[in-house]
């Protein structure tokens, strides 16, 4: 039984809760043998939605809690004030140790501010950090930090680096991730003062692929695996990427509505375009983990489907197997 | 004779250089009357290349310079010491009075560092900033500040924004631009250190259209028509922009060419394409005007072509035929 991952996924959270995140959930039971899924949330609704399922009964408890945080509620007090949320109930059980992983679609805000407050971070770790994984041309890339503690400090970003690493390395199976920091230019006496005090630091870290400054041109071409920046950068880097995306699209398919010959064209080119536009869809590559925790966090996205919640279980299995925390913990010591 | 433009074009800026620039300001005179250019460069080689189009023979004069500062040259070293390069020559011009605007698309960092240093800034401008026009699906948005001085103040946000705005709304004819600052949210709670002290002064400001945060996902959709942010965050929005289309379009091209099917359907729509990407391309908008200056200082792309520079042309007539400088000073002084 030692084997066994025990992750909380949050019923309630995300667009499309419950019926694809318990969709999701019932996947993931059925696909690997060794998780148990513990689903937070109003247990008439969870049930119901189960039932329309076949499953070992026995892999998929529901934790019936009596309040939901909406998106739009601040975090701290939706934290402090809704004890009995399916976000607060699932944390404490990471909390507790009664399980190994919480997976929510729901409010960033809560899922952050409440993994912070009730999980707590790893001894040494000085801030967590949210890392998701956008889409290259190559792969993928773990983007670290989109969370939201800004303005952070050096030491901050010298443990992002580590954090990545060990976690595209472990979790992604890249062999010595390169990592890079993003700045405005190739030098190394570029960038902002934060950028500026960083580099030395990260060209001293033995333990690390550093490969020096990335430029945000570059990132799309996937010229490293672990790109490190400050919360607000990434912040902007993950939505630019999905907004750029977004609009070009839909550019795209509106050029090719123009005449009846393009038209014709797009019937003929739409499945192959499916399959490459689907490939660089942020969504598509699973939630964002929260590094630096005692337990493991995956947020996913609040339009998550059924595959990204079966996807980010998997992430937690991978997590708790390849024991990243604690490999976390030996590169933090160094 | 009160109503020429006269325009300093660097003929040896850029990987096109000097064919292009020279064919781009052949084009421009051709077509606008009122333009007078003054090209800096290689006598020999300027004048060669002229002598491929006929065009007015007078409004086109060969300024010749015996240097010319690399992309690689440190810029601060390459402004100070090649004294009689094509860039310091033209900014030196704009000094003197002698001419109106420069264009470049040579060595951005010298073209920036020689612009503040030798054409200075417009009293009560703490700091000038660098701000292209990026293509949005309802248009385009200027972009402030992508410029080389990083880690700025509030105060620097407010001027950028007002300069954003009088060039919006005189240079491309947008009334009442909308102004919004780059931020990691839309409450106006949200924000790092330097978003949040300056979102109050926006507010402030009644003669600016602010609409509050825009957040990066937004950008693309044309939401606001002047994106505030310091020159870091605007430097890696600008080439995240171009890499990210620039990856999606190499993605999309190869999935076309996957299959006999695709490959037929590629044919059909790529005119309808061609012009949707052309629309969607960073470049094609003429250059990043440098605002705040006593003249008028206009970056374009490193890989430039004819057209760029003819545009780029046509932005310093409107420039100057505005007032736009005069119409800077009038808000600064506010």
């Amino acid at each position: 039984m030692s084997d066994v991952v025990r992750i909380v996924v949050d019923g309630m959270g995300g667009d499309n809760a419950p019926s694809e995140i318990v969709k999701g959930a019932v996947a993931a039971v059925k696909d690997h043998d060794e998780i148990q899924i513990l689903l937070t949330g109003y247990q008439d609704v969870l049930k119901k939605e189960l039932e329309q399922y076949t499953y070992p009964k026995d892999r998929i408890q529901v934790i019936h809690t009596s309040q939901v945080i909406e998106t739009a509620e601040p975090p701290v007090a939706a934290i402090r004030t809704k004890k009995d949320s399916s976000i607060v109930a699932g944390l404490m059980m990471v909390r507790r140790g009664e399980a190994d992983a919480f997976v929510s679609a729901g409010s960033t805000g809560a899922v952050l501010v409440g993994a912070q407050a009730i999980v707590g971070r790893i001894k040494g770790i000085e801030r967590p950090a949210l890392a998701p994984l956008i889409p290259t041309k190559e792969g993928v890339t773990l983007l670290i930090d989109c969370g939201a503690n800004v303005d952070a400090r050096s030491s901050h970003l010298v443990q992002f680096a580590k954090m990545g690493s060990v976690y595209m390395e472990n979790v992604i199976g890249v062999k010595r991730p390169k990592v890079g920091i993003v700045n405005i230019g190739a030098e190394e006496e570029k960038g902002n003062a934060l950028v500026k005090e960083t580099f030395p630091l990260l060209k001293e870290c033995k333990d690390l692929n550093f490969i020096g400054s990335v430029e945000a041109r570059d990132i799309p071409e996937g010229v490293c695996d672990v790109v490190v920046c400050e919360a607000f950068v990434g912040n902007v880097i993950l939505k630019l990427y999905e907004g750029v995306a977004a609009a070009l699209i839909s550019k795209i398919k509106g050029s090719m509505l123009e005449s009846f010959r393009s038209k014709i064209g797009a019937l003929l080119v739409k499945p192959a375009l499916k399959r490459t536009l689907k490939k660089f869809d942020v969504s598509e590559h699973g939630g964002a983990p929260l590094l630096g925790l005692k337990g493991l966090v995956v947020k996913t996205h609040g339009s998550s489907t059924a595959k990204e919640v079966e996807n980010s279980i998997y992430q937690c299995v991978q997590f708790k197997k390849q024991n990243i925390n604690e490999k976390i913990m030996e590169h933090i010591q160094v």
